[in-house]
């Protein structure tokens, strides 16, 4: 139990936190607010903002604790290390607020996206624009002082212009009315997956954990590379899990089919498939209809994806364990394997 | 003619620079571009950065020659100031692609809105998050070793999260479906174009100016007051013009009465009207019909706000003058002078 309660425990503290920098933005001196700006302004963070499963913003205390090598963190350490997990949390509540808007979704994290809440509609564009300035606003209130202040704003600023690249080489590959698998490769795939996704979930975090340690990050560009690796991994089991895990346990019925997505799956199809089988891709792929969809999971079936897809699993691994075991350092290995302990044969 | 030429030859000098940061932007070594996605960010800064009118650009060229007391500019000084002039001619296109959505305009700077234009549609509210992205990429590319680089990353964060938060009020005040006239003021619509446009618009620039001047603008906050009671000003000019300009100087057909703008107008008449007056008012603002126009305009002019905007334009130039004139430094004079020769009386 002592794990499970150590668990709950470490959660709660850093949702305490969440309260400390929210009342610190509610009452920013460079603005003045009125009761009714203040309202919507909690409303939309206690929406947007805690509601996932903040395993970014909790992977920057769990590194930064790595890193630190078991010693003992002092208060003041906790409270940097989750005022920066929730800037990333903040992040990604930017991000998923802007792009449920342009993916025109329904749901989110079990409730509507915020831009169909009654009264928000397209305000959320600028409630998106708001979650992404709260970021420096949090690295001014407690971060100003440090001697890694202007590496962190740096890092901040790098990693959003990445992801806001990735998103749109994803977006513009996907225009609607333009649906062209010839355009779909494995490297078009991993330039999507490492912009969009690899930068902000895997390299951010422990680059904030490094900062704080008093690191120079110009000198882990290995450790980056490692991270961007992980992330692309990461993100070909999401794709895979997206047809073939079980709803019940990923949370959510995939529809990467039916949207016309660049998955790996799909990329990985095209590379094996005969000019016979190219022409059920072309034929079926992204329609929204039941009978489309079998048709191309049928083809997924016949190509043998799933075995396809283990023994990319099971390179990857590989390759990641020994990238780790040859780094020099025993901390950063810790901080590595523990991120891929998080995702190596997930089921969700 | 010298002058006129001397004009030219700034404004295509300051369009010289921005081919040069354009080009840098392209080729980021922080991002794979492939020709496509090269393609489409060009074709998305062409589209919506340079076609403005460029005044909050060229004015921190305009302001740091001031400061410079007419020394001659070296060729650095001046790409360094027009640099910081594109910044924010690049901030001002992110809040326009992402306003024009919120507001679903249809023409801007007599093209059709960014997100109207065929096979861009929402995919616009990501260019909008790129232009603001390309802020910090230009400010590190030539700013990273400046003694003043943080605070020039500061005071871009300060604006953009001030305009973001004037948006917000706006937006919250102008709710659809909740028409209420009883929530507009004066203090009101001073918050809305103080947070909204004058930090960004009047401020910003000088600000800019003082930094690469090597100021430190915490001793400038004097400045700064009197710069927000400009753009204030400014605004009030904004919203006189929008209902009693001329439509071929101001080149557009004003919609604040129609679209229930917290305008200085409404909020002055509401200040000044008897109580059959202020029936008038709610039965009519807000609505977009000719009808229902041209009784508030009836009401306007019967109340004479002509007049009194004519007092409030004379005190205002007489309460700035004043400040400007106690102002310690000639430079500084001369910079506040430029900017408010360049409004006062202003027909457009």
């Amino acid at each position: 139990m002592a794990d499970v309660n150590g668990k709950v425990d470490l959660r709660s503290k850093f949702l305490d936190v969440y309260n400390v920098l929210k009342s610190d933005l509610l009452r920013d001196p460079a603005f003045e607010f009125s009761d009714d700006s203040r309202q919507w302004v909690e409303r939309m963070l206690d929406y947007n903002v805690p509601g996932g499963k903040l395993n970014r913003g909790l992977s920057v205390i769990d590194s930064y604790r790595y890193l630190k090598e078991g010693k003992e963190l002092t208060e003041e350490e906790i409270f940097l290390a989750s005022a920066l997990g929730w800037c990333i949390e903040w992040l990604q509540a930017y991000f998923l607020v802007l792009d449920d808007i342009m993916d025109n979704s329904h749901t989110r994290r079990g409730q509507p996206c915020w831009f169909r809440v009654p009264k928000v509609g397209m305000i959320a564009v600028n409630d998106g624009v708001l979650l992404r300035n709260h970021i420096p606003r949090i690295l001014k209130n407690h971060f100003r002082s440090k001697p890694y202040y202007v590496d962190l704003v740096d890092l901040f600023n790098e990693v959003e212009f990445q992801t806001a690249s990735g998103q749109m080489i994803d977006l513009i590959t996907t225009i609607v009315g333009e649906k062209d698998l010839s355009k779909y490769s494995l490297s078009l795939h991993r330039r999507i997956v490492q912009y969009k996704t690899a930068y902000y979930s895997f390299y951010l975090p422990v680059a904030c954990a490094l900062l704080i340690a008093g690191e120079n990050l110009e000198n882990h560009v290995d450790v980056k590379n490692i991270l961007i690796d992980m992330g692309i991994y990461f993100q070909v089991q999401d794709d895979y899990l997206d047809c073939f895990g079980e709803p019940e346990k990923i949370g959510k019925i995939g529809t990467d089919i039916e949207d016309f997505k660049c998955s790996w799956l799909v990329v990985k199809a095209l590379e094996l498939c005969s000019e016979d089988q190219k022409k059920i891709l072309v034929e079926h792929y992204g329609k929204d209809n039941p009978e489309d969809v079998s048709k191309v999971k049928a083809l997924y079936h016949e190509l043998d994806l799933q075995s396809v897809f283990t023994e990319y699993e099971n390179k990857s691994y590989e390759k990641l364990i020994s990238e780790i075991n040859s780094h020099p350092s025993k901390a950063v290995q810790d901080v590595l394997m523990s991120f891929l302990g998080k995702i190596y044969k997930r089921q969700k």
